[in-house]
């Protein structure tokens, strides 16, 4: 039995570790083991294959959850991530005032995997060339005083890239020099060290009115959740706590919020769009909406005003530039290699195997999952259905496909539930809304026809990438399990079913702190809510989210301190 | 009564500000002013003299301590430090591993001047050059990247010099480029920051078994309190925490302690400095006394051991340079200006005035006090007590003069609590210890001739410097009202009597934490206290001596954290 190794098998390696799984495997090995000991044992080394090799890139939001989800004792798994924490990126803004301390918001990898069943190994390291040809991955560490070779190689049989995105500049001049951006704890801690660094220098004897103003000058570009919300952190620091110790530039000091939209957070519910306007409006955060930035110097920001086509320069103190991800230089050469170079970001599908390379998973902000279209397979499907060959559906058939359907095609029920849909059968209407009870193939297209445009990209969220995380890893702990019983939907362009169902993405809402201890929020069920109980919805919500109770605890503890000291600015 | 002004005085400015201060002169100027209601009214601005300037440079211990002690609307105050918090930095060797957050440890100056009365001015900006003939100091702001000079002068009626020290490198060539300090918050910030380097790149699979051992290697050099309880902090967070998370390196792991002495701790009790050598002998940390660092490579320490004259190498992942503290620059400059070249240290006199340059104090660890030493004043002190010019001083005589010689020079005092004599008058008794009536100047000067023997350097240690700030505000505040009537022992060199008492230095103890919660203490009274139950004293003590209550709940929580979650070790 211990011998009977399949493709994706590893019920050895399974039963050998008795106490770590059930017992659906572990009899046949104890017998072995009995039968053995009369004679020659060969070691238990020797008889168990090896485990697969699984290599995760990154520990952010989608490989920290993958990790979390992982049985790791199926599996022998090295992690490589640049950094050694996980981040919770959600509250970068409020680290860069201080708000929250950068240590709070984060939870070093090794305390993470410590607690997992099974052995996972973890490099510091920045993975600089993926080999998909010979399942290889060349890595470099950053760390350079010390003595020893960085840099070395890991074979893979599942390779996770988790690796994220970079600051898309959008090849804007002087972005890269000029700007502090937010991704990075490294990122957030900058900025803050900044602003106090503008405001120290702006109080100084030596400098004219207009120098002064000129330091003060905050400038955000992006009018993103992430942009909105550094702004509105950075009124209320500047408000509640640092006119308070720079009394005489109080009235000096300007925000400015720039995003070449019509409207900042365009991507929310155009209530919270148009209450997050009015709100900076009467903080005096300037909003320039229709604006794109054209170049930044270290003392100027050139801004193109679409409407008008007007270009002005104004001097600033400090640039927060978040208006997008790009992908990373090692996943574009890998995009390369297996015939991607056209896209713009790795293609992944339903089930988030890389397009081209199926031993290589994406996840995350990384990737982005290419939907099949419901119309690309609609003969398929129709064939299928069509069970006794006759070019006509009857109800019944079309009913005994739609499971599937649904399944394999998520688009299909946000469809039936934007047009409020109960019942598949009205899907057969004609166009008179008369219930057909049969149809053919022209009449089953056009049932379907409006389906695809359901379709959606999904956000490059922390929300997202965490769901991955954890499909991915269910994934990997019932692969065995799933080849002989596969969970997934059957295949209409070929025999059998899919071996898992296909990622589905739930979306629990969003939030966009506005300062003031005000918040909006999108929740699920198309709620909208806003204000000052929002705030403490966030304060709840986000809580919960922490990785572990350490962070946890530092997180209420830094917001309880804020409520009684006040943000610190001290430039450390 | 207004135009009253006196060389050191403020009375009109104080009685301007009626409710801020005692009503000894505020009368006058109410009565003044309903007298000129009656005509033509001057503005107050016009009959108010200036207030003398007070320029203070440092926000270490020193200057921070004479900031909360003074009374800030006496003068015109402002504060010159290229750090715009305090720190507190007996904590430092707690912040390399992370027991104590950097944050938790600082107090922005704005937040502790806020609170004083009148107003203070603060720039964050390094004084690179004192004028002392025309009274002025050149400041520079560190911030280079923001518009607008950062180069300003001000001027001073009073300058108070508490910049500080640097470190001493003693001229061992590579120890600037390739040695962590313990000066600071960002020194602090940096080791600890690197330990977590050092194991990051230990473990990754590139690595020879030697490399992980140099990478691993820590090295001390310095065995006073701070190097001590560095190698001590460094070794429980290694034990505590990282060997849980790095456990394939765990037995290869060194910390080596460096000591030019024959002991560490050499300025502690013997018992302290014996109990800390086997302590750490049990720990396995390496302590190599009788040894000088002659060289620090990037990749090696070369060592010559005294006794032997053997100099060895031997590679490292990491050195701590913590054996003492040198002049800085413009403080070395501003020697040389005033006449002190040849001093290694900024000599001040008793009263913390700079010799040979009274407008100027100077405080902390960038002086040293020149204790007048009694027999250069012998003749004089005997002319002085000799009321009848006899030639003979009585035992009346003796005692009348011996108040204010105890006053002035402190070394008697201590001269007296060391031969453990209660009476002042078994001075006089003659070497076979019969007790003289009467006495000459050749007995008294024998009387008094060991006294100097007790003249001390006063060590450079937050304690010395927080006592100086606190005496030289309370002179600063009561400067005007010492002037009328001083508070000084009589001038035996001259009429009169000093303004002020000389300070003097109260020893409350010192401790040296040692590591898997122990410490070692001296305590007031030649105490010596050491194990567990002195770290909790050195806990209770530590928290108590915060800065602020925002600093002492943040560090108390820190340590609560350290026992319950352990020290972080994200890369942050």
């Amino acid at each position: 039995m211990c011998l009977s190794i399949k493709f994706l098998g590893n019920k050895v390696s399974v039963s050998l570790s008795l106490s770590s799984l059930g017992n659906y495997s572990g009899g046949g090995v104890v017998a072995y083991s009995e039968l053995q000991s009369e004679t020659q044992r060969p070691t238990i080394d020797a008889i168990a294959p090896p485990k697969k090799k699984v290599v995760v890139l990154g520990t952010g939001w989608a490989g920290t959850s993958f990790l979390k989800g992982l049985d790791a004792s199926l599996y022998d798994v090295q992690v490589v991530s640049p950094r050694n924490y996980f981040a919770f990126t959600p509250l970068l803004p409020s680290v860069t005032c201080g708000t929250v301390e950068a240590r709070s918001i984060v939870e070093p990898v090794r305390n993470i995997i410590k607690k997992r069943k099974g052995e996972i190994k973890f490099w510091e390291a920045e993975c600089v060339k993926i080999d998909a040809v010979n399942k290889k991955v060349f890595c470099r560490s950053n760390i350079e005083h010390l003595v020893g070779s960085g840099e070395f190689s890991l074979e893979y049989d599942f390779l996770v890239v988790a690796a994220g995105a970079q600051v898309n500049t959008f090849n804007t001049p002087g972005v890269k020099e000029n700007c502090y951006f937010l991704k990075d704890v490294e990122d957030a801690q900058k900025i803050r060290l900044s602003v106090i660094d503008c405001f120290e220098k702006a109080v100084l004897p030596s400098l004219s009115e207009e120098e002064r103003r000129s330091n003060l000058h905050f400038v955000v570009v992006g009018g993103g959740p992430t942009g909105v919300e550094f702004a509105a952190e950075l009124h209320d620091y500047v408000l509640e706590d640092l006119i308070k110790l720079y009394p005489t530039v109080k009235d000096i000091v300007k925000i400015t919020l720039i995003q070449s939209g019509d409207h900042i957070l365009n991507t929310f519910d155009e209530r919270i769009s148009s209450f997050a306007e009015q709100k900076f409006g009467r903080d005096g955060i300037d909003v320039q909406t229709g604006s794109r930035v054209v170049k930044v110097s270290d003392k100027e920001i050139t801004v193109n005003v679409k409407s008008t086509g007007e270009v002005c320069s104004v001097p600033h103190g400090l640039v927060v530039w978040s208006t997008g991800i790009a992908t990373l230089p090692f996943v574009r050469d890998f995009m390369e290699e297996i015939g991607q170079a056209k896209n713009r970001v790795l293609a992944a599908d339903e089930w988030l195997r890389v397009k081209g390379c199926e031993s290589v998973y994406a996840l995350g902000d990384c990737c982005t999952i290419n939907q099949r279209k419901i119309m690309d397979d609609i003969s398929d499907i129709f064939k299928a259905a069509d069970k006794n060959n006759s070019g006509i559906l009857t109800i019944e058939e079309f009913k005994g496909v739609m499971g599937d359907v649904i399944l394999r095609y998520p688009q299909v029920e946000l469809y039936l539930k934007k047009e409020h849909l109960l019942d598949l059968t009205n899907l057969l209407k004609d166009s008179q809304g008369n219930q057909r009870k049969e149809i053919d193939i022209e009449g089953f297209k056009q049932a379907l026809s409006n389906v695809d445009s359901q379709v959606k990209v999904l956000p490059a969220t922390a929300q997202v990438a965490a769901q991955q995380g954890e499909y991915l890893a269910r994934c990997f702990n019932c692969m065995d399990k799933c080849e002989d019983h596969p969970e997934g939907p059957r295949r209409f362009r070929g025999p059998g079913h899919h071996q898992f169902r296909p990622f589905q993405y739930k979306h629990f809402g969003q939030f966009a702190p506005l300062g003031g201890e005000q918040a909006a929020a999108e929740l699920p069920g198309d709620w909208v809510s806003m204000g000052h109980s929002t705030q403490w919805l966030w304060y709840s919500v986000y809580a919960s989210k922490q990785v572990s109770w350490r962070t946890r605890v530092l997180v209420i503890s830094d917001w309880t301190r804020r409520f009684i000291f006040g943000r610190d600015s001290s430039g450390v």
